[in-house]
């Protein structure tokens, strides 16, 4: 463990021999996630899936350092979450939630699982989780905590932690957000999974689509969120989850500042000269003010 | 502009000759919305497809004297608001965002639409959105915010403003309410329409009609609550929204004296000795208690 | 069935014949509810198919002491409502609300009313309702109050108030609270039934099943929740609650804290043993911790 997390802390996984090297002896550890990126999508994949990517403290803490990692760069405009393998995330990893860890360490998995999640929400680009397979506990949490989420048909999600005597009370703030709250407890009580299909009716996913197409479709979407200016979307998603959390009132004044304030950018302005040229607008990504 | 406000002032336009009359030189401007009432129906008609039913600040200032006015009168039980033409509405008028009009001005756009959004809310009679073609960003939170929408198959909700560098923040302030979030965040972040058939999945609208029924249906809509007591449904309406905001068990504190009220007043009595009676009630349609 | 009803104090109803002594003169009233308890499950049956389950004073006060009863007892891990007789319930007996009875009683109708609503979600175990037919307004909102619903295809749900000059209210804090705002105003303001279909895409019920299903369907349900341990679920319960009414970083220390402690309970420790080594979990039931 202390070996991972040393490699980590100067990122240099991505150094590493290919997946299938990990079949010689001695061979370094796999990553716990893989992280590239280009054209301003950054690819996060995790990448354990012979622990069914359980989010083990090690694990959360990769996939904070990668959500994290030059998060504010003008480079960066939008993350996809993936998984190897057929299981998305299966959640936490109980091995680590013995009493022989103890409630210290119980407490930090927590905080490290809470931290990520809100992250996702907290960071200026859109998360997109891309999901085939199963998506349970933590792993179905960390779904509902993306901003948007594309499944395949085959892709079930489920809150099972009743049946091993730990209740899934931390997914359930993000699920309980996401779904309507009858479905959210009849996940919770039964731990029964729901389909795909299921989950785009009641908004934990935004769009199923067949296995073949989920990449491609993955893109596209994650491909017109670049096409936006950097800035924009992250004043927008800022104020989304912001107003979100006020009454209506509070919320009009909150939005109607901020869009006074999305004009008085150089590229709020731009847009709307684009728009009324009608030609597409040339986007600064910068983030200071038009005018005043 | 300077003339029709006049106009307005004193709600004249209604005097004005028909659209056809435009086509003559010298035609005063057709009236932005317009307004007629029968049966304690209102309608109200976004009147200027040309310009795809922008919300500029004219349209707002109309569109908000439309619905205030002689809103507390006994005659008025209900209003449907639609447009003419194959855009129900646009959002707003971009050319008034530019940077020439200032911030002063952009900020008074903002204040009139929040206003209009909330009016509709707090207005004592149902308001009904019946949309029949494209309703995009402000024009998206129009519909989000009248207590029913109907709206045709063909009918398509959409938040493109960070296509245009300005984020969709306050239409969000109403969209993020009515839908499950995820759904206004795919909405927001990729600017993509969604159906009539997915605005109904997820609550957008409450019915998809056939464009031929459209009508139809809607007055129907709109009749069954004229059959209602005017005072109970005002009393029913904002009692919605106040416990709405409240905590499960002050809503609860706030509903059951709402009710004890209610059953207080002339109608609420003449309703259950009717029903007790088998026989159809005869509302007073008084706001005034009937004993203590 | 004597020997049950003579254990409840103040409700000495139970202590009549079975229902087809109804037919005989002088025949006591048959009780307004009827409890059975066997495996963990508690049923409970609305049982005044003739004033089609009216949740009068009587009625409320019947199902209150049924839920309360022994609610703490570790042989109680699930409670299901359901009804004889076509009608789930038809929510208050307007009879009750009158003037003649004045607005002490109305006061005292509509608090125990919302006393058994959220006793519903505040005792610690999951609540099913297993609705056969209409359930309209403090009826629906009994649904709606439930953790769990199971409907058959024929169920319709409505909150037809405002017809009788009495607007659903007290019914839409549950309502409000289940469905997206526009399908609780359209129900609310027109007062128009939705289908089974449109009330599990809403979220206000979770499952709907075939008539000849209902019965199976349900308690293979309530089996599911009792295989869990009852301090677990009571916990999981009680804190899905609690956080779902606070923000989402308190939401998030809220029930971090509650993983903690949940993992420090006997049945915790248990079941990741039991994952860990592969076999089934044997529940203690019991609420002390197992640690610490």
């Amino acid at each position: 463990m202390a070996r991972r997390l040393l490699l980590r802390a100067v990122d240099i996984h991505k150094l590493t021999l290919p997946t299938s090297a990990r079949l010689c002896t001695h061979a370094p550890p796999a990553p716990l996630t893989l992280r590239e990126q280009s054209n301003g999508i950054r690819r996060i994949t995790l990448n354990d899936p012979r622990k069914r990517n359980a989010l083990s403290l090690a694990m959360l803490q990769s996939l904070r350092q990668d959500i994290l990692v030059d998060a504010n760069s003008e480079d960066l405009r939008v993350i996809i979450i993936s998984a190897n393998g057929p299981v998305f995330s299966s959640g936490h990893d109980l091995k680590e939630l013995t009493s022989l860890r103890g409630r210290g360490h119980h407490t930090q998995v927590f905080q490290a699982c809470s931290e990520v999640m809100t992250l996702i929400q907290d960071i200026p680009v859109p998360v997109i989780a891309m999901v085939n397979g199963v998506a349970t506990a933590a792993g179905c949490q960390l779904v509902a905590s993306c901003d948007i989420a594309m499944a395949t048909e085959k892709s079930t999600f489920a809150t099972p932690g009743v049946n091993v005597g730990l209740f899934c009370s931390t997914p359930a703030v993000a699920i309980g957000r996401a779904v309507p709250k009858k479905v959210a407890m009849a996940m919770l009580f039964t731990g029964t999974p729901i389909s795909a299909h299921d989950a785009l009716l009641h908004g934990l996913v935004s769009k199923v689509v067949p296995e073949e197409h989920l990449e491609e479709e993955t893109l596209a979407v994650a491909q017109r969120v670049c096409q936006a200016s950097r800035p924009v979307v992250a004043l927008g998603k800022a104020t989304f989850h912001r107003q979100m959390a006020q009454g209506r009132d509070a919320a009009y004044a909150t939005a109607s500042q901020v869009m006074v304030d999305n004009l008085a950018l150089r590229d709020g302005q731009e847009g709307i000269r684009a728009f009324i040229e009608k030609r597409k607008p040339v986007w600064s990504h910068a983030a200071e003010k038009a005018h005043d």
